[in-house]
């Protein structure tokens, strides 16, 4: 029986970590490049850190580590002999949190809260920190969703700014240009979501409303509407909203203005209005990205309380959103520090690598290992290729030697599996020539070069 | 009540994480430069794939995963309906085997070793791999000992060849030279170790010999030799271990003649000297490392079965081993496919980064992030700073925009703590004037420049 994974965890194999590595050294370069810092936290935060910040069936899904020894043993005594327990009624969480103590982290976003509240004396700010990190949920796996991913998260925190928002957008822009993937970046503003609920008069059913129409992009505006029907809406606030979803859909520049015309006067409404125009105002002009208000965009809605931001990709492949973040005031008051507000994103690097992989998008140098593999033509000629890979190596050219005298037929099939792109033979010929014979892979040229000729000619190929 | 991490694990501020990316890429460029190739395997291993595999003690310090939902609970009713059960004589092993089902890597190896078995057939061999990864250890946390810290490992498998020996020997002089830091490498074969307990009559405590010499480093050479005699080892069997010792002991070149002279006749033994000769042929000459032979080198012996390779810093401060390996018969046996041969090393970069960190080995550049600081000197000169800065960061220069209209005391503090070498300031003067006034923070100056004279200066500061 073959030894396996745990279910919805993978292995990656050196091609795929090639092509993953890519896209989170373009995510980390370009988080660089606009002064964002490295910060790593532990896989592991203690259970209490976790508990109760993600909902009840958030609280589910997070991997929790058993006790061990001697405090193990103590909790399932505990257990067995509390009055109360009869087989499974001591229920499920109570036997959860005796029973472990430290639980693997569920997202960055808590873990950079604890983070913040913890070194709060450390820091600098306004502190612009990014991650990339993986993070664990017991979801049940599927197509697609993991056990096991990173997320690639930025934020900067401790400041009003909406300079950052702008930030971001550029960000975002930078890193897709980069990726060569066409995007779309949607903006809304909590508070406008916050206008329009009041203006239909659902004030107090904003969640629901914002949900239902968070789903404009999956299902028909007639759908959405009767599932709020049935929900209570009465048919006045349905139309209410769905005159509001007239003027938000429309396509042209002015459906901010036009959104604004109508529920710009309500409370609050006109202070959503003039931050989104200033982002806009702030963000420039971009180099590839498309970006769009879009009123009908509602995520994450109980956290963020400023600009929402979502990018979705404009290639035929429908992948769902490959970016997305946010405003929020109040990061680590759930640890005893208010008034920490700040904004930030997070990239899904599987769903970027799904499109890179199917529009053919990773760049062929980024997969090449080994650049030059020696064959193995005896003892003799491998001592010459001993003297000689020192200075390829120097070159900065990754190159080795077949360890093997093995059959030919054998050194070139692996030098083909490993996507070498040249190989170098040195037979007896070549030992009294003081030449080397350089195959190019691709092509199947052969050439009798010397060291320097071999080194121009592969670092040459690297330019291309 | 500030929130912690879980005892034993380490938060990663900026700077550090920077100077820990600095031992990981080093190594890493190594590791691609001799042609091995990135893999990474999942946190998390089904609890039966790493269980028996480390020893008792090593399942003890095995983090492992509480199951979720009805499997918990049933788990759970099974503990409590059993008849065995009373109290903890339910046994914390069934209580673990029965209570989780996932657990946390606790070496590169064993899952290395899985890794092997479950894609032989999408591999090629002789397989180069390298996987620099976390792993996780239910230690009692104390100074120098975490509970989850990084290997970086690299293994070749599928050959036999002495070649592979000697590159490792490559490998770790171009690693340390690479970051300045002198290391001697002991090598020693596990058939030397044989054939010298055969020579002093004690092959049947093999073990017992091997670990006691192992401790020469640490303790006189009278202690290891009484604590063997506790362990019933004769007089005449430590006069024999201590003669060995004498020979081994001597600084010169010849030491393994003069072993070999001794104990190089009997079984087994003869293959052993040969098989260290070789190596240090093909090793032929370093650039940096001191390369020894130390027959009282005795590392990881039930694993080994060749050479052993083990590297000591040759720096004021003793941190123990920075590096270890050696040649294994069998790697996944365990895992039903056997005959898999092959040679591994590991980094050890925790202690690289406190030799670094008190050597004040870390390379200045290698420790700056943002490199340039627009000061905020009001919303019109930050429109400025704002066309200026996508050219700077077109050029490759990490550049940021302070936020915030702060006061200029804060900003500067701000530029300080973030350690970033310049700042530029655009007031309304240098708005009438088209000119950037630079700062250089270290020495203090201050230049009128232009853009593209900014970008120069910034570009030349780099290379120093």
């Amino acid at each position: 029986m073959k030894p396996q994974t745990p279910k919805g965890t993978r292995d990656f194999l050196p091609q795929t970590v090639r092509k993953r590595n890519y896209i989170f050294d373009t995510i980390r370069e370009v988080y660089e490049l606009f002064g964002y810092e490295p910060i790593e936290t532990p896989a592991m935060e203690n259970l209490e850190t976790l508990t109760g910040k993600y909902g009840e069936e958030g609280d589910r899904l997070i991997f929790k580590i058993l006790r061990r020894d001697q405090k193990l043993e103590k909790a399932l005594e505990g257990l067995y002999d509390s009055p109360k327990y009869s087989g499974a009624a001591v229920g499920r969480k109570t036997a959860e949190t005796e029973l472990s103590d430290f639980a693997l982290r569920y997202d960055l976003t808590v873990p950079f809260a604890r983070f913040v509240v913890m070194h709060q004396n450390e820091l600098t700010f306004p502190f612009r920190r990014y991650q990339i990190q993986p993070v664990w949920r017991a979801d049940r796996p599927q197509r697609g969703r993991y056990r096991e991913f990173y997320q690639c998260d930025a934020d900067i925190v401790g400041t009003d700014s909406l300079r950052c928002e702008a930030e971001f957008v550029q960000i975002i822009d930078e890193v897709f240009t980069r990726l060569n993937i066409p995007v779309r970046i949607k903006l809304n503003n909590r508070k406008i979501l916050a206008a329009m609920a009041r203006f239909a008069g659902v004030e107090d059913r904003l969640t629901a409303m914002t949900v239902a129409i968070d789903k404009l992009d999956k299902m028909p505006r007639e759908q959405v509407l009767a599932d709020l029907a049935k929900q209570g809406f009465t048919e006045k606030e349905l139309k209410a909203i769905s005159e509001l979803l007239d003027v938000a859909a429309q396509s042209n520049d002015d459906v901010l203005s036009l959104l604004e015309a109508r529920v710009g006067g309500v409370q609050d409404g006109r202070k959503g209005f003039e931050e989104m125009r200033e982002v806009f105002d702030l963000v420039g002009s971009l180099q590839s990205a498309e970006l769009r208000f879009d009123a009908s965009l509602a995520r994450g809605l109980n956290y963020y309380t400023g600009t929402i931001i979502e990018v979705v990709p404009l290639t035929k492949q429908s992948v769902g959103s490959v970016c997305g973040g946010g405003r929020y005031d109040d990061l680590t008051g759930i640890f005893g520090m208010p008034g920490v507000s700040g904004v930030g994103i997070s990239f899904g690097a599987d769903r970027i690598y799904d499109i890179l992989e199917t529009e053919n998008g990773f760049p062929a140098g980024r997969t090449v290992g080994t650049k030059l593999l020696f064959a193995n033509l005896g003892s003799g000629p491998a001592s010459r290729c001993d003297e000689i890979l020192p200075h390829i190596r120097k070159a900065g050219i990754s190159a080795e030697l077949y360890p093997d005298e093995a059959k030919m037929k054998k050194q070139m099939k692996y030098a083909n599996d490993k996507n070498i792109p040249f190989v170098a033979l040195i037979g007896e010929n070549e030992l009294k020539t003081h030449t080397i014979t350089l195959k190019d892979m691709e092509t199947g040229e052969q050439f009798a070069v010397g060291l320097e000729e071999l080194i121009a000619k592969l670092q040459e190929n690297n330019l291309k």
